[in-house]
C-alpha cells in the first residue's frame, strides 16, 4: 500500500513515535508492543517486514535482524485518533519475545503472583550467542 | 488479584504511565490502546473494571462512565520488560469506541486508502448527547 495515506493519519508523540501492537494473523493472540517513528513505519510499509523504533537503544529496530524470526506484515489497522497502529502479522520462527516466549505477554497475573503459561519456543542463549 | 505484586513489575515512563491494550476475552479482537498510571492500574485491578488515564483531558477516566460501556476486567498479561499491559476484557455494550464502533481499531488501510470494516454499534450522538 502507498505509505503516505497511513503516515498522514497517524500522529506522532512528542518523541516522534506510534504505539505498535503486533497480533498474529492467524490466531489473534498479541504478540508484542512498540513503537514506530516516521521512518521506520514507512520503511514496515514498504518492506511488509515489522520495523520498529527501539526506544532502549534509539535506533532501527528491524524484528528480528539477529534472531531470523521477523515479522511479515499481513494488514495494519490505525485507531480512531490515530496514535495507535494495529498490524497483523505472520511470525516467523513461532516466537516473538526475545526470551524465547511466542507472546512477550507470556506472564498472566494470578493470585497476587506472574505466572508463566506458555514454554520458550527457543533457547535465547542458542540464537542470541550469549 | 493483588494489585501490588503487579505494579511492582510494572515500568512506568517519564510521565508515569504504562500502555494497556484491552482485548476482548472471547473473540481475542483488539479493541482499544489506552494509557495508566500507578493509580488507575491499581483501581483496575481493585474495582475490575477498566480505568485509565486520559491523556488529553489529564484525568482519571473510568472507561464506559458517560457511555455505560464499560469494561470487565477477565485477565491480565504483564509483557517482557513491563512497560505493557494485555487485558482480556468484557465489554459492556459491544463497543468500546467513542465512535460507536465495537474496536477503535476500525480502520483497515487498504490500497493506500483507509477503509471502515465495520458498522456503529450506536449512534454517538444519542449515547453522548451531542
Amino acid at each position: 500500500m502507498s505509505p503516505d495515506a497511513l503516515l498522514a493519519q497517524v500522529k506522532f508523540d512528542e518523541h516522534g513515535l506510534v504505539a505498535a501492537i503486533a497480533q498474529d494473523a492467524q490466531t489473534g493472540e498479541v504478540l508484542m508492543l512498540a513503537y514506530m517513528n516516521a521512518d521506520t513505519l514507512r520503511q514496515t510499509l514498504e518492506t511488509g517486514v515489522m520495523t520498529y523504533w527501539s526506544r532502549s537503544r534509539q535506533k532501527v529496530w528491524v524484528k528480528g535482524e539477529t534472531s531470523g524470526h521477523i515479522q511479515h506484515v499481513r494488514g495494519v489497522r490505525v485507531d480512531c485518533d490515530g496514535d495507535a497502529l494495529l498490524f497483523a502479522i505472520e511470525q516467523v520462527g513461532g516466537a516473538a519475545c526475545h526470551t524465547g516466549h511466542r507472546s512477550c505477554f507470556y506472564r498472566r497475573a494470578e493470585n497476587g503472583v506472574l505466572v508463566e503459561d506458555t514454554d520458550a519456543v527457543f533457547d535465547p542463549g542458542q540464537v542470541y550467542g550469549k
